[in-house]
């Protein structure tokens, strides 16, 4: 019998749910894995031996491919984890071989606002801690591989600064690389969010010194951020990886010419570093169903998509397999279809929009919620009017998920607070609308809460639909980002910088401009660049300032807006929180 | 069959034997461990539930306890990991109970110029490539929680500027701790030598922003030299750990004041990163003895000790326990004796001292071998002469042993290149100077090449002996080092700047002066803290330019000559050759 979720704190029920939780290995045979095609981590977290796996089931058909996505969230998040993981809970009690994929959880917002994202309540995956902390070292090694991605590249323009052509050869057997120090675009990966490492100046020399670097300006970014974070997520197997990890750019030379992970002869042990981490992780809901883990979040600064390999291999072991994608849909959902899919070649079967009460007053006019601080008043009592004037943002949500040839299924992820008019409000617009619609309670009552959830998703996936792309990829970016911001965002056209409209042109005369994908980075809060715009803004501009290259990724990343790539820690931050119980060895305070 | 090591890199052998070796539950099953005791990191590598283990063997007698120290090492390492792997491998043939305790590799020198740092040849532990890269990520879990550290300080900094006591008070509930920016001690880490990052300035604000953090010098240490891994190293079981985490000084406020992980709130979150890193990692040799890997490198610029708790742990399990410390003896073994053993309480039985023709040939006056450059010309031939000249290098070791009452035993740890009179003129200045001497061939043979050393260290651990403290902690701390200076560097007496003067003169007002020891930070090439003066230098003064504090750990950290704690990356970095085999799935070129 579970704990009480509106009693005890999600780490309190995840420690309860532990004491009785499945060993890896019993989780592994259920979900169909052969005893080699594990490698446990603990005894209950492991890792699957994914070539392996593919290999042995190549001819078995793919089960059915669900995405979950969300409305335009708070800042306290709308529970995408949550449903995705009461998903998989609800459609196991209706006896449906069921897998989730979700992302490793990022040390910025689990140390900064926003605790585990390990789902919540009664829909959590367990074991809580391993997975919110180290888990079994993905992050750390994809901040590894990219870190010496920046060693070589750093050590390599000093030593090219202090030796003539004939000692460089002599030394070191390098030819000379000549970077541009100016035109240095790839940074360092932490993963913290540090404001302070924001924007820095690296290589400063003490007094007569030639050898503490190359001095200029440089950045850290949130590793879920990193494009090695990307390459993760889109690689489709070993090979593909390592290509992939060949093309990264970190600069450019003298001459315009790009320098690359392959020119630094640093790809190869980047590889190295990332082999563990290309295996998928498996963990379980707090009611058995298999979860496999593998990339980042942070759909807005970064991809932010679980990886094609977990889809890949769960497609393989599951009937349905329910993937996630980060924040409202016009942010994962987009990236999804129009970047995932193209790489992966899948097409999803069905798309869940979660929405929540609380979001849709935010959408209605209420000020925002803020992590760490009460809620405001209109979030506490009934407001139907609120809530139907937020409607519009899930509308638009809705309308995004449908010109991609999905019929969606709305969730409405159940509070305690909500009230039934509120819940009746959503229903109708819902249905008007001609949408699938669910109220979910599974925060609060586990899989048992998720009947009517999955019912109306094995529903969706047993209707053909027309999944087709946004845009055709030998379109230039521009295009490309100008459809993305009217006919996702609503905008009405882009506005580009000087230095974001330099950039593209550049990249628009490589020879593989029709193999590279678009991945937007944009601010979360608000179908616009501007995170203040609630619900559905219209006559908005979208403001691209600048275009950063993904060559191994294969992604054109335009950034819109105020956004950056490194977020900060507030003055409210999580980790003051947590601690050890000594006695018990045990974590507390994860959210 | 083990493969030929003078046809093969290490690599292969270690692939060779992974065929053969031991799943991790036979080898905790072979060494004592109940079933609960081991949490497996795949097949071959698992942790150790040192809690559950120190208190099931509370009463059970410490078995006999074995340091591996050196002789002054050259660029190219002599082999000190290698002759802990052998000399284990070797006393196993003997039909003891063995373990060894090692130190994760850094990332650092194993992608800038060592290679594996898992030993060599016949003597080396496996699996290879996880232990030597992300393994089971105790590294990247100390990193963490030490940027964790830096995160609250420098987030703190930025709020603290930005509002005033009623805001800060009323956003964030917290009092100002007015630190002072020009006192800020602790910097960041990172797993690399990366010179880049040695000296930086961060918090760079944009055009009207004041969320950019607080612009100030900072810097980057190279994670084995972080106060946490010495923390790690220094921790005698859970409570100690955490008592210590809570006492990391990174800062002085503006009356003089220090600025703790405590005031901060953040040293409960860094526990909970370091909890799985608290349980020693289990490994084996290529002949199949447990090894427990724990904490890190580096005993120039940091504590370098494998950590107490594996030596606690593996003291109950094993009839002799051999672990390592780091670079020569007047660095590794003075931290082992004056330090570590200060706060495990335990006294070593013997102590080995590792020598080779090559070091000793640097020392008689060759110039040093570079890593991934040719050999220079006296290391291919016969010099008799050279090698008695070095001898003044390994006579200095022997007698700092011997001054911690301690009878060493000296390893010629053979090489092919070595001739016969060369051994025979090491053995007899040894055997002259009334020094246990052991040639050892394990690189060559495994065990089986050493059974001279084993039987050579049992001797000596069945002499009792007489290990005392070099001084009392009750001595001033310009005392304390001025005696380490003169007894085991050899020193005319030490020179101290105006700052390190300054910095000592604040640590030595502290209460608690008597409990802190002293961490020296000096080169490894030279006994001086010139690492031109190879031999045994006379007529030097030691330069102390610095002073650090680590209050967690417990150490006063002199830092003496023109050393740093991050090191850089060299003009032929190692992880050019480094790769993955797509086929296999396996690493290639590590060493």
């Amino acid at each position: 019998m579970a704990l009480d979720p509106t009693k005890h704190p999600d780490w309190q029920i995840a420690q309860d749910a532990e004491k009785s939780m499945k060993t890896v290995e019993t989780l592994a045979a259920e979900l169909g894995l052969e005893k080699d095609e594990l490698l446990p981590y603990g005894h209950y977290m492991g890792k699957i031996e994914q070539q392996a796996v593919l290999r042995r089931l190549a001819d078995r058909p793919n089960g059915k491919y669900v995405d979950v996505t969300a409305i335009t969230p708070t800042p306290l998040g709308e529970g995408k984890s949550t449903t995705t993981i009461g998903l998989v809970q609800g459609l196991s009690k209706r006896g449906v071989k069921t897998t989730a994929a979700i992302r490793q959880p990022s040390g910025g917002p689990t140390m900064g606002m926003k605790g585990s994202a390990a789902g919540g309540g009664l829909a959590q995956c367990i074991p809580l801690t391993p997975y919110s902390l180290n888990f079994t070292g993905d992050i750390h090694a994809i901040t590894s591989a990219h870190n010496l991605a920046m060693v070589a590249l750093t050590s390599r323009m000093q030593h090219e600064r202090n030796y003539d052509d004939e000692k460089l050869e002599r030394l070191s057997g390098m030819r000379r690389l000549n970077i541009d120090p100016t035109r240095v675009g790839m940074g360092w990966a932490m993963d913290f969010c540090c404001q302070a490492l924001r924007n820095i100046i690296i290589g400063i020399e003490g007094d007569g010194r030639r050898n503490d670097g190359f001095m200029m300006r440089s950045h850290f970014d949130i590793t879920a951020a990193s494009e090695i974070m990307s390459i993760m997520s889109l690689a489709r197997d070993l090979p593909d990886l390592r290509k992939r990890l060949s093309r990264v750019v970190l600069a450019f030379d003298r001459a315009g010419n790009p320098v690359t992970t392959a020119d630094l002869e640093v790809d190869g042990a980047m590889m190295a570093w990332l082999l563990e981490a290309s295996k998928p992780n498996l963990i379980q809901t707090i009611e058995g169903q298999p979860v496999l883990v593998h990339a980042g979040p942070f759909g807005n600064i970064a991809l932010g998509q679980s990886s094609i390999i977990a889809d890949r291999v769960a497609l393989k072991l599951s009937d349905i397999h329910v993937t996630e994608s980060g924040f409202g849909s016009e942010i994962g959902y987009e990236k999804f279809w129009n970047v995932k899919c193209h790489m992966s070649g899948l097409k999803p079967d069905a798309a869940v929009i979660v929405a929540t009460v609380r979001a849709l007053k935010n959408h209605g006019g209420a000020q925002p919620p803020m992590p760490g601080r009460p809620l405001p008043e209109p979030y506490t009592r009934e407001d139907v009017g609120l809530v139907e004037a937020g409607c519009v943002n899930l509308l638009r949500h809705i309308g995004i998920v449908r010109r991609s040839g999905v019929s969606p299924v709305v969730c409405i992820n159940a509070f305690a607070t909500d009230s039934k008019n509120e819940i009746a409000a959503i229903r109708r617009i819902c249905e008007e609308a001609g949408a699938r619609v669910a109220l979910s309670e599974h925060w609060l009552k586990g899989g048992d809460g998720a009947l009517e959830l999955a019912d109306a998703v094995m529903d969706a996936c047993n209707e053909p639909n027309n999944f087709a792309p946004l845009y055709d990829w030998s379109m230039p970016f521009e295009q490309r980002i100008e459809t993305i911001a009217r006919e996702v965002y609503g905008a009405d056209g882009v506005e580009f910088s000087s230095l974001a409209r330099q950039r593209i042109k550049e990249l628009q005369a490589r020879p593989d401009a029709e193999e590279l994908g678009i991945c937007m980075v944009k601010t979360q809060y608000s179908l616009s660049d501007n995170p203040a715009l609630k619900g559905a803004p219209t006559g908005w501009r979208l403001h691209v300032r600048d275009c950063l290259f993904y060559g191994g990724a294969g992604l054109v990343v335009p950034v819109a807006g105020d956004i950056s790539l490194m977020p900060g820690t507030g003055s409210r931050p999580a980790f003051r929180n947590v601690d050890v119980d000594l006695e018990s060895g045990q974590v507390t305070g994860l959210f």
